[in-house]
């Protein structure tokens, strides 16, 4: 068989089952194949931005990676920014990304560029397969690179004529590592940290100066009871990393206060530290840098400790810690809450009840919501349990896409897009996906009309607020934009309004109703 | 004054008037410092990737860099795709793009990535101010880097503490390099090929086994004047490169045909030569590489002779082979016609119809219409002189965007956007920034529904035509786009149409009336 057929069995056996999809010539053959192997479903997306960014909410739910299907180098580089997200995520994914044939390169025809950079770029496993035999070989092992762990982006370089080419046979599944387990020591010196080690059992005070930043793997359901079993016993604060891939939360699990955005936000919630173990979350540090303020958000003579590192088994780690330290304490549940229903003018802090009053048991929120989103915490801390996903790289455009993915991989779970309307035109056309696939997803967009989160930075910057020149850069009115034209236009049911008892209604609708919806909650 | 504030001068001073912007955080200090140099304008655009193509269409039809400010790596990921464009294109072209402070980056704070590659892959000039005082003479030199010649992208990456700390003064301009002039012997050489060399004077046939490839600036009206006197004298043939960046035709300009994209069309045109001259155009490639063909279309045993290298004084350089060898010849002149206006259901044909028998004078024709667009180069081969964009790199998604930049460009001139409905999708949110600048730009869809170019190219590849699966990635129904609704969205007029004369009427009243209009052209 060529090297396409072999390739997409390989995938196949591998585990992977969606190809997040938008090809060219050079996939050609790739595209052909995909008939003999149903196993593989080939999604297809308008932009490639939407095709990766969907990967991201895909493997970020299954746990397993999906492919993408990108043309040359373009095609990579429009997937760039979400693949970026998807690296600071963690998110297992493997990109196939076709190549002109090998013997077509030194021509430098007009779409040759340089591939491999760019997959660098946002990689932590890249190959370029040069001979059909060794496509599927080469796919296995990308597929386990994607898992790690810890999970992350692995590119797959495939020239058209190594595709096309014949000599090729599907190749068996590469195994994963399991990851690696924390040692004892690292445990006990975790444990002494929180105010519970060995040399110092009779002393449990001074817990509340210890802070356990959660992140990665830890912000599952045993991380999280292990963590708070921890907390109870020792006294120390439990914190979430500001920009987590998965969180799960709601109702009956250990509730959990994410580190602010903003620096001194931050710098408060951390202020008095002493001691601070890090479980599956890197050292806290600003998002950018501020004239006069510091990069890192560690206090000063707070000492740091690594519980278990990204790729390293957290879970296991909390758990023997919380066995160490805390065998008779319970997890603390979130109490059972929803805010009341709202009435009048909408605003983001209303909307945030509403999301916070019907949403769904097992919900999956892909959160871009931006300034807008900041009561969406407290509104939905005591809903049904649900799935929280949020913007790991910062680099906006990845909501529509990342809920895409995760409808894909969780089609019996109600998935909610909560974006800012800035954000959401960047990849927007991922709302064709959602109407072609008929994915269960509902996307409100807050539409303040500004990029409001720049307002603020202006300010923090120390920039002089600016004139009419500078505040237009910032404005998205002149013309206002209409998303429910937009939405109409690639299919999807959409409504509009400026109510907080009419946005009930209508998410109680689209919520209700199977298949994706928009709602424009047009905001103050 | 700051970096940004000495950086925003400089460019002003060095004859960037434009800034398509899409800024963030770490950009605040450059978008502050607008409003006190109104020289330099800037363009707000919902995603980088429009501000990109249109910094290509403006550098195309000004003849100068526009500048673009792009935030961080993620942003000009988002951008790179049409900068790979305006690489091919050869496009003057300055990119801005903010990075964190340089105190910040060893903290890999999320959005830390590798900007300096992904720069280097698009930009011939690449260059990362690391104090105020380097900004100005550092962004002089770009927008120098820029102009050439050859024209290309120059990317100056800035820190933002460089931004916004003191210690900076605007820089002199830095003078451009004129082109290279060509050398007498390779002016000589040319004219043998030609037939008509100083050893062969006497002998003028065989002319039309040699051909002339233009190119870059040899399409314009001075290197094409040039080049058909050369023609007439000799018997040589002329054609144009595939994708001419910016090509000048119509009326009263001689006609040139352009070298075909599918490279069996192309084998036809070139068959029989024996002397290949490239004037500005690169020897001719495969745009793909196909089984069992080759991928350079240079026929076997034809001499290639370079007449002109980009960067050298093409017209120049026919201007002296045109007086060695044409003193007394007078360039061809395209007789003015039209197509009638047709009638009945539209088809591609009868859109291009449509368009050639209303085009108006002067107008700039950004062509992404792919597999719709046949038929365009003969129905408006005798409208009023204009000027043709092409896709010169192949990625798609540059046609909205570089009309954008045009109109900015030549706000006296009527810009039609021609475009495929699956190309558009990539950058549809140009046309809010058409609605927002309020630009004299006629959008035309061209509505198949299908990715059509990739049911040929799967045919010509040899892949099998495969089953459903591979059909739905074609495939852009189910459900249809509606770009009348889109377009509203985003504030710019529309209407769409199937019939041909109805066609006829909405493009008349959208070339009439000023501002952006948008015409889906639904064809079979």
């Amino acid at each position: 068989m060529n090297g396409a057929q072999a390739l997409i069995r390989t995938l196949a056996g591998s585990g992977v089952e969606v190809c997040f999809s938008n090809p060219g010539t050079s996939e050609m053959h790739f595209v052909a194949s995909l008939d003999a192997v149903p196993e593989l479903r080939g999604v297809l997306c308008l932009f490639e931005g939407v095709a990766t960014g969907a990967a991201d909410g895909y493997g970020r739910m299954a746990g397993r990676p999906a492919a993408t299907l990108l043309h040359l180098g373009p095609g990579l580089a429009n997937g760039l920014a979400n693949l970026h997200n998807a690296r600071r995520a963690r998110t297992p994914l493997l990109n196939v990304v076709g190549d002109h044939a090998l013997s077509h390169k030194r021509f430098d025809a007009p779409l040759e560029s340089d591939i491999d950079s760019l997959a660098r770029s946002v990689s932590g496993w890249v190959r370029r397969s040069v001979r059909s035999a060794d496509v599927a070989p080469d796919a296995a092992e990308g597929v386990a690179a994607a898992l790690g762990p810890p999970g992350g982006v692995a590119t797959l370089i495939l020239p058209a004529d190594v595709s096309w080419s014949d000599g090729a046979e599907p190749a068996p599944p590469v195994p994963s590592r399991p990851p690696s387990v924390v040692p004892g020591p690292v445990i006990e010196d975790a444990a002494q940290a929180t105010g519970c080690g060995r040399g110092d059992a009779a002393h449990p005070t001074g817990g509340s100066t210890c802070v356990i930043l959660l992140g990665g793997a830890a912000l599952r359901r045993p991380g999280l009871e292990a963590a708070s079993r921890i907390a109870a016993a020792s006294g120390a604060r439990l914190l979430c990393e500001t920009f987590p891939a998965r969180l799960e939360r709601g109702a009956g699990l250990p509730g959990l206060e994410r580190l602010a955005y903003l620096a001194e936000f931050a710098q408060a919630q951390l202020a008095g530290t002493t001691q601070l173990i890090l479980a599956g979350a890197r050292a806290p540090v600003s998002f950018f840098a501020y004239p006069g303020l510091p990069s890192s958000l560690v206090p000063d003579g707070c000492r740091v400790h690594t519980l278990a590192a990204p790729g390293e088994d957290v879970c296991g780690a909390l758990a023997d810690l919380a066995e160490r330290i805390a065998p008779d304490a319970r997890p603390q549940a979130q109490p059972a809450e929803r805010p009341a229903l709202p009435s009048g003018e909408l605003t983001a802090e209303k909307a945030a009840a509403v999301i916070g009053a019907l949403l769904p048991d097992g919900a999956i929120v892909s959160d871009e919501a931006n300034t807008s989103g900041l009561w969406l915490p407290a509104a939905t801390a005591g809903t049904p349990p649900h799935d929280w996903l949020t913007l790991t790289g910062g680099a906006i455009g990845q909501g529509l896409p990342v809920a895409t993915g995760a409808a894909v991989a969780c089609p019996d779970r109600s998935v909610l897009a909560l974006d800012a309307d800035g954000s959401a035109m960047y990849t927007i056309s991922a709302l064709w996906t959602h109407a072609r696939e008929q994915l269960d997803i509902t996307t409100v967009i807050f539409s303040n009309r500004r990029y409001a989160i720049l307002d603020l930075e202006l300010q923090r910057v120390g920039a002089a607020a600016g004139g009419a020149a500078a505040q237009s850069l910032f404005d998205l009115s002149r013309p206002d934009l209409d998303f429910t034209a937009l939405a109409r236009g690639m299919g999807v049911p959409a409504a509009r309004t400026a109510d907080a008892g009419e946005f009930a209604g209508e998410l109680r609708r689209a919520l209700a109703e199977p298949g994706p919806h928009l709602i424009e909650a047009l905001i103050g």
